[in-house]
This record gives structure tokens, C-alpha cells and sequence, in this order.
């Protein structure tokens, strides 16, 4: 899967590219019966919406699940983001987001890489996410919304919210969210929302300013999010867990493209239980 | 204004009617720039958003201000509720809801008429909303959500929810919705949203299902919703104060249709301040 020049021109302009259905059903199916019994999982991992059992955030599934251990290397997934960084990649995080229906909290306006590069020392925005959807996104569960053209701002300051959900994030000021809408067209397309059925899937940009709402709908909107780093751009300090910011700078091996249809052999490092030092962290530079 | 039958026909099994830009440009302007000063008013009738400044429903604006008074008793907000009720109307609730620019909160999934039965004993259904945008509504900014011909249900066991939000609301069961909407259609049309440009009005049965999400987007969220009942279907109670439930039971006496851009002459009968009795209540029933 090769971009073409006008996707890379797209990306450039906009900071996202979107294709529906790029996975099938069947595909989806495989990935989707495996979430239930990961979300049962009483492990620190598994990050719950507050007051309620509803997971908000699943993380490092490719490390103890075979199915997501396959989409980590699918080549839908990666060589699109080796061609649009132009580098072999490595997995700085892997997450399945569930947005559950009735319960599913907001994500407030924020860019990925303000938090990789405040609390993981991640040198440049050579980083971007790939979402897949596990299940049809509408405007009614809580859609990814995004501010198109304003990854080109870099990065915006922002502050460490601790409070609004349980996942603490960086997010940014409102002011500034009403300028970069404004001047991303206002009511015009000032936020774009791409939509579609599952198995679509969203490439964008680690500055890209981004948000989504609460799912108050009887729909589930489970997500799996890559973020995906070039080798060369890795993170250079441990004050996150390794379970949320990986620290296998290894380069990621696709598998073949029906991988999740057919039989394969993936290493799951994790499978009988999250090491301890995967939560041991370091204030300490890493020298180069 | 007179309703068609096939339009009788669509609210008969819908619940709901839409009429986008049924107001001008000019006749909403002239709302709108009054909304601001109201919303300032540190007065009881104003309900802020929780742990916020920002006005959730500001009550009763027509008692107190000259352009809601007439919009109170604009022909094109009344004429096609008689039409569909077959009989004269008042004014049982009138609000200006803000769901504001990054501070609107949900509306949980509830029926108006829910409330409007249990705390006020208002005998039957036969009184209905009409909801005016003074901003576009748009899918970023809480559009209402509905539930098309849940209305058929009548009236649906709900529970009196005091801790979301500000405002307490009679809310219903997360089971229930789930059914109702896979009832109408799942993601297939199972919920609606009407969305347009300021001016647009939306007339909906008090058993309607609906609830509206939190607004996230730099959009203000403004729409006026005029609760009106037959006359003859008054309410028998007085548990909530008059400013949210009015007890004038006289008939709506509509203006002409250019009342919004011309002079005409309107009571203001709060002007002056809300009257001592307006905050007393009573549980005791009514006699006819």
C-alpha cells in the first residue's frame, strides 16, 4: 500500500488521511471477539471511565493478544506511516479505546505528541497514530473530531489535566482551540469528523489537535489507536509506564497481508503476565 | 401556518416536525442580541452550568423581556401547535438554553412529559415542545438527539436524576433506550438529529424520547423551547415554582407575523422582578 502523490499532499495540508472499510468484516470480526475478554481484565492496563466499570483505555493488547499482535505488524497498518515518515518505525503505544456506549467520557482537545515529547522526551513530531475502527463511527458515539491544518501550528503549550477523566492528558486552552477553528473555516469545516463503518481507518499527525466527545448512544465505539514512531525519533526518557510508552525500539516486521485471516506465528512477550520492570519508571535522560 | 396531512401524518408516527430556517436572519438577530444581558442577570430564574459561569437555561424570559414576549406569541410558533392539539394553548414553560461553547453539558435521554406528570400533574400528553435555533446547531455542538416514534410509548418509568448535571430531570434507563433504539431502526436511523441554520424550529410531542450531548466545539448552542399545553389539560399541581411551571392558564393570543421585525405593544408583567409567589409551591392538588 503505497501512498500517492496526492495523499502525501493531502497529509501535508490537512495532517490526516481517512479510509473507509480499508478492513473487512471478517478482519474486524477476529480483532472485535477478542476485546470483551481483555476488558475483563482486572490489570493496571486497563484503565476503567471514572465511576464506572466501562473501560476507557486498553493498553499494550499486542503484547498479550494475538490477534492485536497481528494488526501491530499488518501492513495496512505500518507501511503507509513508513512511507509518510520515510523511516522504519517502531511502536511507541498500542491502545484499544472503548468509548463504550452510555459511558464513554470525553477526550478534550489535546495533540499526542504534546505528551509524547512533555513526559517521554520524544525529540521531533516524526510520530503519528492510526486509528482502526472496531465499530461503526456516527455522529451520535462520540467520533474523533480534528481541527484540519493545525498540526502545522508544532507544538502548542498546554497543561496536564488531571482531573476531567480518569486518563490524565494535555490538553489545551479553549481560546486557542476557537482560533485554529476559526481559521481552519469556523462552522465551515473548522472541525472535520470522518465517519464510517468498521474497519475504517484514520492516519494523522502526532500535532494534530484533536478531541472527542461523550457516547451518550446505545453504540459502542471501540477504536484501536497505533502510535507509531520513526526508529531514529525515539523517545529518550522512562517516566511513563512501559505498558503506555514502550521502550522496544526494535524495527517493526510486517506480516503478510492476510494475516488476520490466516494462521500465523507472532512472539506475545507478555502473555503470562506484565513483567515488573514494565512499571518501573526514570526521571534519567537516556544518553543517545 | 397551516399543518398538511401528510405532515399531521409524519408527527403522528415521528413524534417530531422540522422546519429549517422558518425565522430570518433579522428575526433571530433580534433574539439573539438580547440573550446576552439575561444570561448576566444574577437571578434564580438563571440555572449555570455546574462548577461553570455559563448559563445552562435561563426561565420565563417572556415575562421579563420585550422580544421573548413576542416570540411567546409568534404565529408560527403557536398556530401549528393548535393545530396538532385541536385546541387554544398557554405557556407552561419557557427556556433559553445555552449549551454553550465548551460548557454546554448533557441533557440525558428523557420524555418532557415525564416531568411534567410527575411533578406537576398535568393529566395528559396533550401539551408539546417547540425548540427555535438562535445559533446553527450542528453535529459538534449538542444537537438534540431523538429517538423517532418513542413518543408511542407514552409515558416510560424514569428516575428523578439530581447529581449529572445542575438541573434535576426525570431520566430513563439505559436498557430502555438501547430497545427503543433498535426498535426505530439501531444505527439505522434509530436516532435523529435535526441540524440547520440559526432560525430553524423543530416541534416535538412531550413523549418524545431525546437528550442532547456535551457541547465540546467553539460553537454557542442557543435555542429558545417553548413547552405549550392545551388549555384544558392545565396542570393540577404547583410542586415547582412558577418561574419553571407557570400558572396563567389563559389562552395565547398570537401577534401578527411580523412581530419579531415591527413594534407592537406586549405585558411584562415580571419587568419590573419575579413576584414573591412565583417562588412559593404546594403539594396540594388542585380542585377543577
Amino acid at each position: 500500500m503505497k501512498l500517492t502523490q496526492n495523499q502525501h499532499n493531502y497529509f501535508d495540508k490537512e495532517g490526516y488521511l481517512f479510509f473507509p472499510e480499508l478492513f473487512s468484516k471478517e478482519e474486524i470480526q477476529y480483532l472485535a471477539d477478542e476485546v470483551p475478554k481483555l476488558y475483563e481484565l482486572r490489570e493496571e492496563y486497563n484503565f476503567r471511565e471514572k465511576g464506572s466499570n466501562a473501560v476507557r483505555t486498553n493498553f499494550a493488547a499486542h503484547l498479550y493478544s494475538k490477534p492485536f499482535a497481528k494488526l501491530a505488524r499488518h501492513p495496512r497498518m505500518i507501511k503507509p506511516v513508513e512511507d509518510l515518515l520515510g523511516e522504519r518505525l517502531y511502536m511507541h503505544q498500542f491502545k484499544i479505546n472503548g468509548k463504550m456506549a452510555f459511558e464513554g467520557d470525553v477526550w478534550q482537545w489535546h495533540q499526542d505528541y504534546g505528551t509524547w515529547v512533555n513526559d517521554d522526551l520524544m525529540p521531533t513530531e516524526r510520530a503519528m497514530n492510526v486509528a482502526i475502527f472496531l465499530d461503526e463511527v456516527n455522529e451520535f458515539n462520540g467520533p474523533l473530531l480534528f481541527i484540519p491544518g493545525s498540526h502545522k501550528k508544532g507544538v502548542i503549550k498546554a497543561k496536564h489535566d488531571t482531573a476531567t477523566t480518569s486518563y490524565p492528558l494535555w490538553t489545551l486552552d479553549n481560546n486557542l482551540i476557537t482560533q485554529l477553528v476559526k481559521r481552519a473555516g469556523g462552522i465551515n469545516g473548522g472541525i472535520v469528523s470522518p465517519k464510517g463503518p468498521a474497519g475504517s481507518v484514520i492516519f494523522f499527525h502526532g500535532c494534530l489537535v484533536h478531541s472527542s466527545s461523550i457516547n451518550i448512544s446505545p453504540f459502542n465505539r471501540i477504536s484501536v489507536y497505533l502510535s507509531l514512531c520513526a526508529v531514529s525519533n525515539h523517545i529518550r526518557r522512562f517516566k511513563r509506564k512501559a505498558y503506555i510508552a514502550h521502550r522496544d525500539f526494535t524495527p517493526i516486521k510486517c506480516l503478510p497481508d492476510d494475516c488476520l485471516v490466516k494462521e500465523y506465528k507472532v512472539d506475545l512477550p507478555w502473555e503470562n503476565g506484565v513483567p515488573t520492570s514494565a512499571f518501573e519508571t526514570s526521571l534519567e535522560e537516556l544518553s543517545d
